[in-house]
């Protein structure tokens, strides 16, 4: 299966994805212009996964800048600024958007006093290029993950971290996408993962489209499946990592950890580098962003599924402790406890 | 809120239940009178529960024998075993549905040589002895409950284990509903408990008709809410406890008391003494149900969640260690680890 879930037109007048929250039943595809379609595309999460967010607000930035028409270099720079300042506004917690963001805004500065063609120029090299350093940063981490596991093993996912939150084939679940093409056979069990479901609507369809085995699973079958002996390892990706090692991922992966750490299995994190901000000290420092109750409430059901007088909290990460990852995968290399120090070693 | 879910009709020809697939949004009554009626309410979770189903398949026992008009009593007596058979058919976890079974057609045994309507009356009054006791089992679990818990504590929920799912009070929400008769607050946080979502659609309905403050999450956010230190206790019924304590409950229950041990958090079990099945060695010998598939791919949704080919794997119920488990607080008293020792005291 090749997925194109973010593709910027040749003109640079617009960014196609694929509309993720119509998946697994329905493939649309979305054209994004204006800098209000790509606030909306991410904080809908018709776009998700933190690197296909950033690739697709890098391009979105771009685009925007040549839609504005805008002929003064000035007021150009200007305007990038301040487009950038409001998509990176569209989530809180995915450190992808912001340093994508922070490139392409940067690629335009450098240009300052050449033209706005020669920014323009610049802004369309570095969006491309923040998506091809994908494709070769998710290889390069399945490549590593692929060291970690043996052919047969059962491999608890939870959440998205597929191609179609990245590029290609993805993060957390690159390794079985790369191994599945290198002859391996896993056996996956997809959590659902409650309430948006990504795990049910995307991973379980990326990785059949794939041709591997999986299993979908409530996420609160992940304790009975360990048990039972049936999980090698846990998959994840993540949004942030911070510099020792916590993590913020998908909400209930802190949660999956704990339970692999009670059963002895190992919790693998794959993430890009650019996923560990060094200036996060620890997962104290990420402010955890709480959706509207009603996509636990409501979302997706025929009727309500629980009082309309009754609360309900949706936070949408939450923070793995570092001590509780096996291993933090990265296309640099695979660090480990403690990361402190592994981690910093791989900026060195 | 006094709610009765379970009642026998004056006449002994029917049994009125509460729908609870049909909760929160529609309050509809079935009557049962049909050997079938009640194997299909056991098995649909029309009624569920493990003492609910009990009192009900005690009293659709004695039903079935009335409306079968048998006048010859070794005729009468070989239909109510045959029946008791069927219906406890219905589903393999709960052991009270068995026991109660076998409660009603004793009673109908003690009174052999006696006639047919001895034989009825001895059934019908151990059915309704069945329900009364279970009303003061429950208030007597719900005393010894307030015993562990102080004014103001955050509870985490699991499933449903209230009074629709007993006669009232209930197991695993008792203390609740009792505290807050008694003045108490708490703070109950309940697991929506995928994939049928008693905890949204029952637990919470019956806390908010309380008046006790419930906000509702996922399952997955059981980890972020001990973690942020919202949770002093977490409370649960069960299906069945093996002789050393290992506990049967809803899918889900063992990952919830692996996160309360990480996060020291005390992890309590409500159940009456019946539910303690001391020929039940270990949680190895209890037989977990599985389920059909479609109640996690596409039950209660507009559109299925999953791609039609993609398996999913539905096992209702999980076993809970016993060694994670704080105390398993009974009508006879509070147990604690090792319960070989304090679970077969309740029985000398």
């Amino acid at each position: 299966m090749k997925v194109e879930n973010v593709v910027l037109s040749v003109s640079g007048q617009s960014v196609v994805i694929i509309d993720q929250t119509k998946l697994p039943n329905h493939l649309e595809y979305l054209t994004l212009v204006k800098s209000e379609d790509f606030y909306e595309a991410i904080k809908k999460l018709k776009v998700r996964g933190a690197p296909a967010i950033g690739i697709c607000a890098g391009m979105g930035l771009y685009v925007t800048a040549v839609r504005s028409g805008i002929s003064e270099e000035p007021a150009l720079l200007e305007f990038i600024d301040k487009t950038a300042q409001y998509i990176n506004s569209s989530r809180p917690t995915a450190v992808n958007l912001f340093h994508a963001l922070e490139r392409v805004k940067r690629s335009a500065h450098s240009q300052s006093g050449k033209g706005t063609a020669a920014v323009l120029s610049a802004m369309r090299d570095e969006s491309l290029a923040i998506q091809e350093e994908d494709v070769a940063m998710c290889r390069a981490i399945s490549e590593y993950g692929l060291t970690l596991v043996k052919d047969g093993d059962g491999i608890l996912t939870h959440c998205n971290a597929g191609p179609l939150a990245t590029s290609v084939y993805g993060t957390g679940l690159g390794t079985l996408l790369l191994g599945k093409e290198k002859g391996y056979t896993f056996h996956a069990y997809t959590d659902e993962t409650r309430p948006l479901l990504q795990g049910a609507r995307l991973t379980s369809y990326e990785l059949d489209k794939a041709g591997i085995d999986v299993t979908l699973i409530c996420d609160n079958m992940a304790s009975i499946v360990m048990k039972q002996g049936k999980i090698n390892a846990c998959f994840v990706g993540c949004d942030r990592v911070a510099a020792n090692g916590d993590t913020a991922n998908k909400i209930g992966t802190s949660g999956v950890a704990v339970l692999a750490k009670y059963y002895g299995v190992p919790f693998y994190v794959f993430c890009p580098s650019s996923t560990i901000d060094m200036n996060c000290k620890t997962g104290a420092d990420i402010v955890i962003e709480e959706r509207d109750p009603d996509e636990i409430k409501t979302k997706f059901y025929k009727e309500p599924m629980a009082p309309a007088s009754v609360k309900a909290y949706n936070p949408a990460f939450d923070v793995t402790d570092a001590e509780l990852i096996t291993a933090i995968v990265t296309e640099k290399g695979i660090c480990r406890y403690p990361y402190t120090d592994s981690l910093s070693a791989l900026f060195k």
